[in-house]
Order: C-alpha cells, then sequence, then structure tokens
C-alpha cells in the first residue's frame, strides 16, 4: 500500500464526489481541516456532490447541518441522498395514497413532497392497514422498536404491498468508539423474516451514481474518468464508485483504519485507485 | 399428501417428542381436545417429552404455565428447553463471573443456576463492561430495543467473549393472525452487523434432541426408532428429527396450514414420516 | 390476480424493454407467435429493446440466433447485454493488459473490443498468473469444471484483482423440465469461498436498464413512464424494471406459471403492474 | 495472543480429539514429528479419536493411510468421519432401496454398509431417476463436473427426497499454497439454487462430537471437561469443540496461521482455550 497526496490525486479529475460521515465529518463536527479542501475546490473550479445514504432529513436540512458547523460550500443542490432516490422510486411507482414510514418527522419529508400521505408507523392502527400503499425504512428513529417493529412486522405479512430501504447502512458512528444500528439493519432482519424482496436505494448501487452523474450540469463535456468516488469505506463508496466505472480514493478518516487497509482490501477484493490519510488538502 | 390419523401414528412408537407452540397450545389457549392425548399417553404407559424453543422461564414455570390452562400431565421433568442447553454450555465453558443477558427477569434463571451472575442488558453501563464474561440472548421482553440493543453491539464489537443464542426461532405466533420478532431474529441481525460467529442452542440442532434422547430413563431399550418427533414447523421440528434419526409427524394446528403443506414440503425438501391434523388423539 | 391482454398492456406505452429466454424464445425456438408480436410494434412504431442477462455471444451473434429462428426484426442495436455493461466496466477500470476469462470462445468477444487480451480460464498456466489484471465470468461453457473452477479459485485467493460476473443468472432452461447451471451461481460460489465480493453485471441491477435508457434516442421526449419492461422471472425483471421506476408485464410462458403466478407474487413481495398470459399479440 | 506448549495443554486432559487435515498430515505427509505425539498419548495411557470431515474413504481406508506414512497408533476404530454420520442417517431413515452419490467408488462404502445400493450420478440415467431413494454428497472426486452436477441439480428439482452432504467443508489444502473446492461447496452451491435444505454432517455440528463421546468406552468417568478438542480451523473444530463444551486447543500447522491468529479470533469471536504452535509434543 502506498499513500497519495490527496490534492495530486484531485488534481486529476474535474468532478469530485464525497461520501459524508467519515471524509468531511464524525457524528457532531467537521473532520479537522476539511474547509480548507473546499476551498482549493472553489479556487479551481472543481465540481463536487455530495453522495449520503441517508433519508433522515432532506437536501435543505442536511446542507444546513455543515452550514451550522462551519462550512458554507455545500448547499442542497450538492447533495443527492439515497431519500431522493426513494422519492422517485415513489413517484414512478406509487403515484398517490397513504405511505406507512418508519424514520423521524423530518424523514417524512421525501415522502410529501413526492405527493403522498405519509404515516408514521408509530401513528399506524394495526387494525386498519388496508389503504396502505407502500412502506418506507427511512430512518432508525422516530419509532419505538419494541411495539413498531412488530407493526411492521405484521404489515408486511398482511398486505402485498412494495416495501422500500432508503438508507442500506448497517451502522452509523456515533463517537470515536461507538456505533449505533442503522435502518438498513432492521430492514434487512424484517426482510429475513419474512422471506419477501425489498427494494434498496443507496450506495454501492448503481442508481445513486446515475443520479450524480446526471446532476453535472455545469461541466458538459464530463466523462466517468473525469470523476473520482472519495470514501471511507470499501463496501459502499469504493465498491460502488468502481462498478461504475469511476476511479475511487480511499481515506483513512472514518471506517477504514491505516493499521487495516492493506488486509481490507486484500480480504474483501474492492480496490481503490487511490488510498489517501484524508480528504483534506493541506 | 395423505392425512394419517394421529393414534395410528403414534401406537408405532414408544415414546413422543412434541414441540409446544402450534402443537400443545397456541400464545394462550391450549389446542381444543389435546388433554385427550394425554390421558392416552397415560393409559398407553407411552412416555414423552417437550422440546422447546424457550429461554423465557424455568422449567418449572414452563410446566405450571400448563397447568393454569388445565393440563396438569406435563412436569418439569418432561420439558426440554433450549434454555437448559444455554445453560449447560455455560456450566461447561464459562464457569465463573458475570453474564449479560437479553431477556425477562425470568430466564436469568438458566444463568443463576449455572451458578452465574446474571446481568440484564438494561442494568449494564456502558462504560464498564470489562468484567463481562459473555453475552446471552434469551428472550424479547424485557429490555428496550432502541437503547439495549445498541449497548448489546458495542458490547460485542468492544469485547471478544462469547455470545450465546438460546432461543433460535425467528418470530412466534400473538393471535391467530399475528406474530412478534423473536429473539432469534434480533440476535441474527446483530450477528450479521458484527460478522462473528454466535452459539445457537434450539431445534433443529442435533444437542436439543439428545438432551431430550439421554432423559429417556424408564425406557432403557429404547432406540431412535421407537421416537416420534411432533411438531408444527418443517425447518426445526421435522428437520431437526429428521436428521437425528427420528420418524417424524407434522401437524396443521401452527405453522403449516393444510392448503400449503404439499407446497411446503416439495419446496423445501423437508419430508416428515406422516401428516396429521392434529395432535388430538380422538 | 387478473390476466391482461398483452396488446391493451402495451398500447398504453411508446417503448418496450423484453426479456429474451421465456419471453420471446424458449432454449432453440421461438414462442410461438411472438413474430405477431413484432409486426404490430413496427406497424405502431413503438420502439423495443432486448434486455439479456447474456454474455456467451456478441449482439451480433444474438440478433442472428433470432434470425436463424425467422424472426428478423430484431438487430444488434436492440440488444443490452449483461457483456456489454462488463465491457463498460473493463474500459473505464482495467483499459489495458490480460483478463482471464471463463466461457465460451465467442465470449471473448467482450473482452477483446475492450482493447483487451483474452485468456481462457482453460489456456492459464497456475505458475504464470502474474501479469492477469482480471478475471471475468462469462459464461458456463467452453472449459473443464474440475480443472478451471480450482485454478480459478487459486488465481483469486493470490491475486487482488477485480473479478466480474457478466451473467448473475443462477439457471438456464434446456428444455421443458430440464435446467442447466448459469455461470451466475458459479461465481457466487466462489465468492462464498473467498469471501471477497465480486462486482456483478446483468438485471435486476439498475445499469442495465439505464444502459437501455440510454439507448433510446429515436424518442427523444420518452420519460420512464413511458416504457414498459416486460418478463418472465419475478427476481430480475419484474423487480429490476420497478425499482427502475418502470411499469413491468409479467408474462407466464417461462419461469412463472399460471398456477403458482398469485402464491409467488404474495411470497416474494414483488408486484408486476401486469400478468399477461404471453408476450403474444393475437 | 499467549501460545502454550503442547504438553503442558494435553497434560490436563484424559482425551483428545484430533482433526484430521493441518493437524496430524497436509494433503500427503505427516506433519513432521506427529509420531512422538502418539508415542506420548500411549506411554501416559491417554484415549484419542480423529474427528474428520471427509466420506471419500472407509475408516479401514482412512487408517491405512496413515500407515502408509508411517503412523501405526491410528486404527479404525479410532476414526470418526462425516461419512459415519451420514450412513448413521440412512440406516435410521431411509433403510433400503438405491442412493444416488456424488463421489469416488470408495466412498461408496458407507452407503453399502448402510443396506444400500448405490448408484453414483456418473451412471445415474435422467430418464430413469423414479426409484431414487436420496441423494449423497460424499466427495468432490468420481464424477464429470460440467455434466453431473447438471444431472444433479435435474434429480434435486424432479423429486422431493432426502438431500445429505457428508463432507460440510469448502476447501481443502493441495499443497502448501493451493486448495482445492470441496463437496461441501457445491453441495452448497446447488441448494442455494433450488432452495431446498440439505441435511449436512459434520464438524462443527454436534452430532459429530456426540458421536465420538460415545466411542469412549475405556473411560467410563469420562466427562466433558476431560476432552480437549485440537485442531486447526476456527469455524469446525473450535467452534464445534465449544458448543460440545468441551476445551479446545488452536494449533498453527495448517489453516491458521501465527500472524493472522490474534484477528482473526477478534473477528469471528471464536475463543479457543489454548493456542499451540503445532500438536507435536516435544
Amino acid at each position: 500500500m502506498e499513500l497519495t497526496d490527496f490534492r495530486t490525486a484531485i488534481d486529476r479529475y474535474k468532478v469530485l464526489f464525497f461520501d459524508a460521515f467519515g471524509v468531511l465529518k464524525t457524528y457532531n463536527a467537521l473532520i479537522p481541516g476539511i474547509e480548507k479542501t473546499f476551498g482549493y475546490l472553489r479556487e479551481t473550479g472543481k465540481e463536487f456532490y455530495i453522495l449520503t445514504n441517508d433519508a433522515s432529513r432532506s437536501p435543505e436540512q442536511l446542507a444546513e447541518s455543515y452550514h451550522r458547523l462551519g462550512l458554507y460550500d455545500i448547499g442542497p443542490d450538492s447533495i443527492v441522498s439515497s431519500g431522493m432516490l426513494a422519492r422517485e422510486y415513489l413517484q414512478y411507482k406509487v403515484e398517490n395514497g397513504t405511505v406507512a414510514y418508519l424514520g423521524t418527522r423530518n424523514s417524512a419529508h421525501y415522502l410529501e413532497t413526492a405527493g403522498l400521505k405519509a404515516l408514521s408507523i408509530a401513528d399506524l392502527d394495526p387494525e386498519n392497514m388496508d389503504d396502505i400503499r407502500a412502506l418506507v425504512f427511512m430512518d432508525d428513529e422516530g419509532f419505538d422498536w419494541n411495539t413498531d417493529l412488530n407493526k411492521t412486522l405484521n404489515l408486511i405479512r398482511r398486505r402485498t404491498i412494495p416495501v422500500i430501504v432508503a438508507n442500506t447502512d448497517k451502522t452509523y458512528p456515533m463517537g470515536m468508539k461507538t456505533v449505533a444500528i442503522a435502518i438498513g439493519a432492521v430492514a434487512k432482519m424484517i426482510e429475513d423474516i419474512v422471506g419477501k424482496q425489498f427494494m434498496r436505494f443507496g450506495k454501492p448501487d448503481a442508481q445513486m451514481f446515475i443520479f450524480a452523474y446526471q446532476h453535472i450540469q455545469n461541466n458538459p463535456g464530463v466523462s466517468r474518468s473525469d470523476i473520482l468516488m472519495v470514501g471511507d469505506t470499501l463496501h459502499t463508496d469504493i465498491l460502488g464508485g468502481n462498478k461504475f466505472g469511476l476511479d475511487t480514493a480511499l481515506v483513512l478518516t472514518g471506517n477504514t483504519r491505516l493499521e487495516e487497509v492493506d488486509m481490507r482490501i486484500r480480504s474483501t477484493g474492492i480496490i481503490p485507485t487511490y488510498i489517501c490519510e484524508s480528504a483534506v488538502v493541506k
């Protein structure tokens, strides 16, 4: 393994795709120095997008969360969230009616802007499930797991409706050494129990990358070889970027640590184009 | 598929192994007429055991639960629960110290009678996990899923300790058309997240059957061909019985319904020796 | 379940995506009457594409195979094969050097047109693997399974290179009641053994649908709601079409039979927009 | 991790269970010095058994294979093979008729001594499958994978019969750096394709350990805490031994290497009682 300087790596590309958690920020702070990277991108006129497996909040709220931390370069238009993919699916395939969801009140944004009535699983009456048109796993917060996961299970057993998972992650970081179960793992448990096939949206799936690719407007001549995907996780960021035909940079500020990076690449067979200490331009 | 009269089936055997849920009882009632079966077993001098994936209560408490419903033939000595296998493991392999558990206060019985200090996951201090010697998934009740499953996940990530699953079922019936998530499914979710290998106890595993087999004392001449396993679930009761070399009877009062039994046998490849409407001797 | 007349279904759409096996043809014959469908498409000016999990032959050879059976409407430009996606990946990510492959001599087409040197696994010298840049599972024919699968396994264990699966199907039909193991199942076995992550191309993955979507040139105003995906398999054609936001028609001339269609939809949770007896316009 | 001297470890036990491959021998040689261990066992009167996932040959032939290499202490009575468990199952549950098998001519021993007619898959006529009573995966040699695995798949699809896997290993070592696909991995591929449930015999399953446990005759007072399981593989030898309540010793002459042992134990959560350089008494 050889480390590449991050600036050297990005100088070869016109557009950057960034993962959020573990690359730009931790649970409640920015990666120290990351604002210098966005200054450099501004100077050099490089376009960028944030590709994030997150359906807990709207792009506007996600952008604000960076502003609150002191990073003002990221606007809603730069954010591609897995919640947006779920919304697109619902617009094409469900169209109208009531959709039940697991998640925070904020996560309902993606359902309501699709023109649907959003009903929190916490408010679902088990005796009155007949007009539910779809079920969406959005976020791990906003409901009581003991009672509402059983309600979810029985809804899926009784009704043949589309089930959508808007964040495929298994865990997310809470602190330096603590993680929390993400809604993707909960959805997988229910899927295993019922034996049905849910529809998943988020990295490493190609749709996430295509969605961002189609948003590249300022650079009409951009091809896939002009884009670098920057992430901290082999199984989502790097695998997805590779499969979509992009070059990829693995950074070591999140899920993958320096001392294990060689072993992880060898054992998974997922090979980034570059390995960089962090996404900070020094 | 041909239905066999239950009495005709059992007349060929000296010993009966029964599953509990869906065979002898539903969530809060006996299968109507099941007391006649136990009268017949008494008359004909056939021995029987209840093999149940259940670690929520001690054999004494499980026996009492039948007495409360009006069935007095089942004593603690007739019950082989998956909790007993977990206890046996702990006696051989953990010996002393504190064991954390997910489950009701009653489920701690299996840990305490193994000479161990039982600490509910609800009472575990995340900052003070160093003296935990093992973790046991006992039952789905007795803790807060939102907070305590994350605590469980972080305990397993930080400490290299044995993790035991004392009930491998994915769901259990709550009412005629309602099921609840069992602790086996929750344990599987955590196991998938951490990528470690937990130790599972319960049907269809051979240990459950061996445990019962070794309890057959009154009938020294009993061989496996003298035993009939009676259950309502192909993947646990029938598969486990078959694999242990027993004849098996599938009854249609629980997880497997008459209209689907042919299709289920064909699609799973799990083949019972007999199919009977119920375990009731008429 | 209600059957929809195929003509009624397609009259609502401008563009049709067809699966090949089980929809247009069986192993060595056309679905009787299917040429009438293509006559109708010609008359009504509807555009169509064949989306097929097949990397055994080039689009030209695939088109010829329809011509030999008497169907002349399908040209190479109408065919989107999973082999084309694998080729695209290789063009972006491997660029030059030698690529080992499992498959027929014809399947090497996709590698050679990507500017790569193709080396059949049958010709690979186990003592001389150092310059292999990638490995591709193309097709189940063209090599000796006993010896060459072991060679494949050891190549993947020793070298950290991208492994590509250009056909994700598990089986393909040989005759009315006989199936054969497809290369997707073989690749899955090797992937399970080594614990690495291969890159899969083919339905139900979004990339297949995007590839076809981008080929729609004659109809600049076509949106996803103008397209109908027609297939015989819930897990690939219908799931993939649904997830991409297309309406879907399940036909009963292949993997899914009339008597089981209700049960299959209910048990998988994969719901087509229409169910049609066949893709034949009467 | 701390290494324990092998003699120190075994001095605490009355009975030893040994894995074969990677502990006593490699593909075609003994582990250097292993004969000293058996001399020591003889002197000290310790009993031992070889527990091996192997159905390619009879216990007599397996014992002879040690004799040919110069180790004369191992007789047929000391060998517990997974083939013996499969035979026991067949004796109880199939009784008579023809059983198809995948494996060498020698592996048919386990079927024929169960009183059954053994028919190699290579000799099975696909048009004449009606009197096959069961199918057994014995060994990876003795048949043509290209043709006979498809025959196997179609047999299982057409007939609802028990399918037995008499060796659950995924690979076996061929040389210092080369492995071969074992029949367990092939069986898993077919099982995944058909979606049926096969019956597996071999470590880490409890039945293997019980079988050996019941053979301990010379030491009537032996309990589980008097037995040490010695193996080179965490997922079979150590997991199975632990779960059965035995103490376990991991040796580093086979599947687990010194430099990775800590990481493997931490990442799998499978914890041996001792780690020893080898099973050689110095």
